[in-house]
């Protein structure tokens, strides 16, 4: 079992400041290990209580007979230093402190206190304080204390999440889930006392539940550590990461929230450039790159077929090719016979392919079918606006097919509104990845050639 | 009356190649001049039926007694001369030809002889071929052949779009009904034959139901007469321009499916430059900046104050201020000593502000209200994570009337999933201009900053 496994997998989970009063901390946390999906035995702390919510709860930690995996500090931080002593009494592999008020106020006795007793007993290891802990969407371990009403969690996925900011974090899970991506594991891990963003990283490089990996940070604790962590792993799992701190007034602000040094983004730069971690410039780049990165085969190239019923589409997306550094494909004489076989005249079978505003499912079959196994076409972008009265639904069902059996990559521009919107998702269900603007699209498939490029 | 009026405000409309049958072109056009919302009268023209929806056919418009104030032609190219040659003998001064295969596939023989047509008869005004024509959201006149299932109108606004790429337009369009944007006018074009973008762009800058104009152009039929009426009007009304074909990829890609030169990339900037227009470089920046632009006060300067309960977003969003060209104000000790007297002394009153993840509605109500009097701030940024346990619904009502008396533009970002979206939609609804996140946020912002700076 690896060290940090604790944190993803207890069997038995010692919530201290349990409590039997909802809105607080410690009655969300009992709530998650009390629901169904966690499978392992939970034990409520709380002097104040006999039991709590069914469960039998205890005085402190010392006073549970059972070996403890996890323990999950939600009390008072003048109190975290003596309840934290009591587990490493007691052997708990693993504690996640969530409660705030240490060096990121500026208290530097508590903090201190905390850090000795942190040092003395290195075998018990330590995720916080000032963070919202862990989630493992898989086995329902999860120490987020927002409620499942304000916060959904998202399924379980491949793609684990690493955020220095718990807000940050708690939105992007809650987002992610809106939008149907999975989540393998997620870790908030606030002033990295012990536990760091290293730590973290490189145990979910080594994790086989995680394909990928996203992770924003504002600053490193030690950055030679965070260097070499990202050169040993980053071409072997793709990890994309969003610094926050990149200008002198968002480094500022840094220090007031979590109390970390931001660096200089030049830094920053450096380590992307010779580590090979692929950098989001925002939120959402950060999930178009995961999505592609986690769900499309690699590709072998940057030659890329666009093949649209719009025609302004196609050229707002040949456009954005080219601006990113891509190259547009050029299909084979053989290719572009067989599709004309088949399609009208007035069909434009260059690149982009504009199959225009009368074009059927057939024709999208056949133009994307021949794109996909073309020699000179590493990836394709079908643009679909839905709205042509000679389409129907039925063409979710052929870019299905056609994306299921594909060996490279192939994404769907979905173009327009509600009627749009559920095709969308009609595809995203069936594995199929989409985007809703071309930018978007296009910026995630370079990342997703710069990542197999470096390989 | 204006010259293009007729297009817009038509009291009596001809459907040449009007049909019963559903999915034909002249079938969709005639179900919208039969809704409810066209107060005006339908004459559809078929040779070969006696009535069509309930209406008298006629066999020509040549047979129609009352005055045609419109005449909408969706037959067969080759009929298209002879059809259009009818309505100019009955002066008809509003043509749309929606009917495609002239220039763009290069039909010269059939081209000319419509040109000669328009030019001999230059009362009767032209929009098309190759187009879906106009949509006036307040009185119905639609001649989009899409139907609603499939293409949903927006409510009536006061943003108008024109579009030299129908199906563009047509999923834009689409796409604003889902957001409940709404639209005052949309126009496309097509070919352009005889009324240009030149021509829509000067009749929507003096229309009163106008604010901003957005624009989705190719290339422009006559570059004098674009740089003379955008020049003229770009500083009095907001034009902000998406161009398709900005690469050499994308310029061929125009040629084949408009027809039309697109022109250099670097001749375009220069325009933009020269004029005042407002470039977006993709759709989401089109419809963001139409929004801050067409519903948000002028902005006084570039000092934005951001205020939030998510430190992370702080941080990522005061990076995005700078990286953008804005600036953080400072605001003065007289609003900063208001404010700590109500909040904890945790909370970080700098810029960003911090109010934490136990912020509730009178944080808000507080800070957001300060900023919005403080002479050192020129806009607002309040970031709201919904999901902090201490905020409940009602910060929609809070924000909603701190925005509603506030003479200084103030944006909202909602972060999050589903519980989130809630709070946004309603905000939007009662007209404040919400953000998913924070580089769109700012870079609208930034687009008001300038439009009012060059004024």
């Amino acid at each position: 079992m690896k060290e940090l496994d604790f944190f993803f997998y207890p069997k038995t989970v010692a919530v201290i400041g349990a409590s039997r009063e909802p809105g607080k901390v410690g009655h969300a946390i009992m709530q998650n290990f009390t629901s169904e999906k966690f499978e392992g035995k939970v034990f409520p702390v709380n002097p104040k209580a006999e039991e709590i919510m069914g469960f039998k709860a205890h005085s402190s930690i010392a006073k549970i007979k059972e070996r403890i995996d996890l323990a999950v500090i939600c009390t008072p931080s003048a109190t975290v230093p003596k309840v934290f002593l009591e587990c490493c009494k007691k052997k708990v592999p693993a504690v996640i402190i969530i409660s705030a008020g240490f060096e990121e106020i500026g208290n530097k006795e508590l903090t201190n206190s905390l850090r000795a007793l942190i040092k003395k007993y290195p075998k018990t290891r330590v995720v916080g304080p000032n963070c919202l802990g862990t989630l493992n969407c898989a086995n329902g371990v999860d120490t987020l204390f927002l409620p499942q009403y304000r916060l959904e969690r998202p399924e379980a996925g491949v793609v684990s999440f690493i955020s220095q900011s718990g807000a940050l974090g708690s939105a992007v899970l809650d987002w992610s889930s809106m939008n149907e991506y999975g989540i393998a594991k997620f870790a908030s891990y606030g002033n990295a006392m012990d536990v760091d963003e290293s730590d973290l990283l490189e145990y979910l490089a080594n994790d086989l539940q995680t394909k990928v990996i996203v992770m924003y940070i504002e600053g490193v604790k030690n950055g030679k550590k965070f260097f070499e962590t990202a050169k040993k792993y980053a071409k072997k799992k793709p990890i994309i990461v969003l610094k926050g701190g990149t200008t002198e007034a968002g480094t500022k602000a840094v220090a007031s929230h979590t109390g970390s040094m931001a660096g200089s983004m030049a830094a920053y730069d450096a380590v992307f450039k010779q580590t090979g971690l692929i950098k989001a410039n925002n939120l959402l780049e950060l999930f178009d790159y995961a999505r592609v990165l986690s769900r499309l085969p690699p590709a072998k190239g940057k030659r890329v077929q666009i093949i649209t019923d719009g025609g302004g589409y196609g050229v707002v997306t040949a456009d954005e090719v080219i601006n990113h550094g891509l190259e547009l494909a050029k299909m084979s004489e053989k290719s572009i016979a067989e599709i004309r076989k088949v399609v009208p005249p007035y069909v434009i079978l260059r690149n982009p392919m504009d199959l225009t505003g009368d074009a059927n499912n057939e024709r999208y079959q056949v133009a994307v079918e021949a794109a996909l196994k073309d020699k000179n076409v590493d990836m394709v972008i079908a643009i679909v606006l839905y709205q042509v009265p000679s389409l129907d639904s039925d063409v979710v069902e052929t870019i299905r097919a056609l994306n299921e059996k594909s060996s490279k990559p192939m994404i769907v521009i979905s173009v327009g509104g509600a009627y749009s919107e559920v095709h969308k998702r009609a595809l995203e269900r069936e594995g199929v990845v989409n985007f809703s603007y071309p930018d978007d699209a296009v910026k995630a498939l370079k990342a997703l050639v710069e990542f197999y490029a470096e390989k």
